[in-house]
């Protein structure tokens, strides 16, 4: 078994801006040679997060929409230390949480048809972001 | 160290149906012949998600219920563009995540006594599910 | 590659208690001697979840806060079951999650600057607890 570490890198909106990552980790996993494993994919920063879905412009719609009624901005704690305003995007990234960990098999990842791997920025402006990615297997 | 990846196959049916998957793994990592390392376990779909509980008729209910409370089905964007109604099937499974992973150790998962790893699906119908399990280990 | 497990232990005061077990991790990947790889890490039980954040004070009140408004204390079949008052503690434990994954490079944990990993005891009261840590890698 092998292993094989490295950064995907892009600029986001911020504010639940769901950026699909699934093309880059393709193209990382052919990068690899691996045909037998599976990639761990983590977010670099503590008001990001790593999840599934299935992306299309009205279910990240819904992702803003339910994220501002069950975690709305507003006054937290955390605003109180800094003097910023994020609190809420830290625990929307703690909930949704971190990273997620995909198999895949004969150089494909598992996943579903409609099902793709997202990084959500919750923060609240643009932002340089990086996902840490490791892929273990066998060639 | 070596890779052993295989499928859990089963039928649900729907609506926040919680499923139990603790004893395929326990009988797939005796098949693995494995003594230490871990376990990734999946969901292949959009509208699954994997996680830990105590599973018991109780806790099963009390998931259905806050489900339906904090993101109840009803009107979301992503309906209107499949002209489907599990617009919070989808959003239940992002929250919740698609993976966990699991170590063993003397081969047993090294879990609590009462925390079994469970498939919940949030979709709106029955379905035949595809888990993706990889255990990855020693001998 | 090779694999080192261990477990990480302490004591919670519990009612989402927010402990950060990184300077833990450091440690045991320093004793781990491995240089590139990735460190499962699980909670063992099932009302306490693994995630990270930015550890600070006010954002652990807010942690509380946020828990108590989305899954109050109160009434949950659960408690029926077995007369106890910790339905809420599992509803929130699987809601977060019981596993992140994150990758080191050069013996460092691939963590942001003020993204700690993080142990939540959802339980309802003082409880010794364990986190299963797996390291697997290249020295």
């Amino acid at each position: 078994m092998s292993v094989y570490t490295d950064t995907i890198s892009f600029r986001t909106k911020g504010n639940t801006d769901v950026i699909d990552i699934t093309p880059r980790l393709d193209e990382l996993l052919q990068k690899s040679g691996m045909r037998e494993g599976f990639v761990v994919i983590h977010a670099v920063g503590s008001t990001g997060a790593v999840t599934t879905c299935e992306y299309e412009p009205g279910l990240v719609r819904d992702f803003k929409d339910i994220f501002d009624k069950l975690i709305p901005p507003g006054h937290y704690s955390h605003n109180e230390t800094w003097g910023d305003a994020n609190g809420h995007s830290h625990l929307r990234a703690s909930l949704v949480g971190p990273s997620i960990t995909v198999t895949f098999n004969n150089k494909r990842l598992l996943l579903g048809t409609w099902q793709q791997v997202v990084f959500i920025d919750f923060d609240t402006r643009s932002r340089q972001r990086e996902v840490a990615v490791q892929f273990v297997g066998e060639q």
